[in-house]
């Protein structure tokens, strides 16, 4: 049995809530703990608000090995994470100079006004995490990661988190099956494999949006046991009219 | 003031928190609260477990007005959602024989074994509200509304509930400035405007994937008051180097 991380994502922002923005945050994470090993068991979404913010991440960080949340810490008076994070720990919020001096390095014509110092205000304390080219920093308060809503910020600061914190593990097993049948045709043999084996089997519908076309059902096999999942996945695929395929 | 309905999403899938699946459903559930002038306080998304649904269909449908769910509907073992909302509300699951002569009439075909009888096996006393063209019922238990993840699904359903679910409020008044200003320099502009008017002011840096190419910033202001958000955002555009837009 592989000891694996647990992980909680909170994702932080009204333009979410309100539809104006799609939310690709949680697909990068989700993705990037995957190939860490680490289990992603829930996600929430909350409003730009310092008590919600603070009662989550209080929560979450409670009863999870690593929390990451997304979004608000901008400059302007809606961004409020670095404020919810200190309030969750009693900590209080103080000019990082290690992000000052970076902000002057990385882009010397910026202007330093208040509301940009405010992206340099974090908890006391905290450990930041550098990315190369950015001077925002990955904020760590014990076990919550702090990042931007911006995705293709978000998604380098990730890579940037060394491995270690993840625990070291290798993923779990992964195996694609792309099916011809029906999800309600072959629900019974899943079944049986899934009583068999020591794995977790998920089955979903071809969509509208999926780029594999010839398939009625995708179904995935995963354990932490590579011999079983691949086992398993070799009986399905004999017993099923499937082949094997990756995503 | 307006007398708004709060609503909460509870996204249900392993194929979300594993990174198989983007998902698009919030979304299109908070574009459709915002016309139906809801107000979407937070979503979460959790794993395929009987245990966790019902613990968080009940604390959500206990803590808001209308409660939201997707996914977890089809025919195989890990669609569980039936079985959660049932367990949270104490009820039994029922053969609905109005699903079944509904799957006869649309899909004569369709064999109905097993596994697809799970699929019209559903909490006891629940409501359905039907969809044109579809068996799949949209169940309605108290405040729970629960559709399927299919997003090609998922949207027609949400169309199909009567606006009086929503409590008959006009949306919220939304204006948006595209501005060519990075959001560091217009935030005390914001700021003052947010303090000077009733209204909620949201600033966003423009991202890879923004289809407007002519702005650095976008800025919304919203509100219950029609007025008083357009006289903002007025002031907003003299003050700003900025333009009115649509999203």
């Amino acid at each position: 049995m592989i000891n694996r991380k647990s992980a909680a994502a909170l994702i932080i922002g009204d333009e979410i809530l309100s539809g104006k923005t799609l939310d690709t945050n949680t697909q990068t994470l989700a993705k990037h703990l995957v190939r860490m090993g680490v289990t992603l068991q829930k996600t929430e979404t909350i409003r730009d608000s310092v008590d919600i913010i603070s009662e989550a991440v209080k929560r979450l960080s409670e009863s999870h090995d690593m929390v990451f949340t997304s979004g608000g810490i901008g400059p302007t008076l809606d961004d409020l994470t670095y404020e919810g994070v200190a309030k969750a720990f009693g900590l209080n919020l103080l000019k990082h100079e290690a992000t000052i001096a970076r902000m002057h390095e990385i882009q010397p014509n910026l202007v330093l006004n208040e509301a940009r110092l405010r992206m340099a205000t974090l908890p006391e304390k905290c450990d930041a995490i550098w990315t190369g080219g950015l001077w925002v920093p990955l904020v760590c308060v014990h076990n919550v990661y702090v990042l931007p809503g911006i995705p293709r910020l978000f998604s380098s600061m990730i890579e940037s988190i060394p491995s270690d914190h993840f625990g070291d593990v290798p993923p779990r097993e992964r195996k694609i099956l792309w099916c011809d049948l029906a999800e309600g045709d072959l629900a019974a043999t899943l079944d049986k494999a899934a009583k068999e084996y020591d794995v977790a089997i998920g089955s979903y519908p071809a969509t509208n949006n999926d780029s594999k076309k010839l398939y009625r059902t995708m179904v995935t096999v995963e354990g932490d046991e590579a011999d079983i999942v691949i086992a398993a996945a070799e009986q399905l695929k004999g017993a099923l009219n499937a082949r094997y395929g990756t995503v």
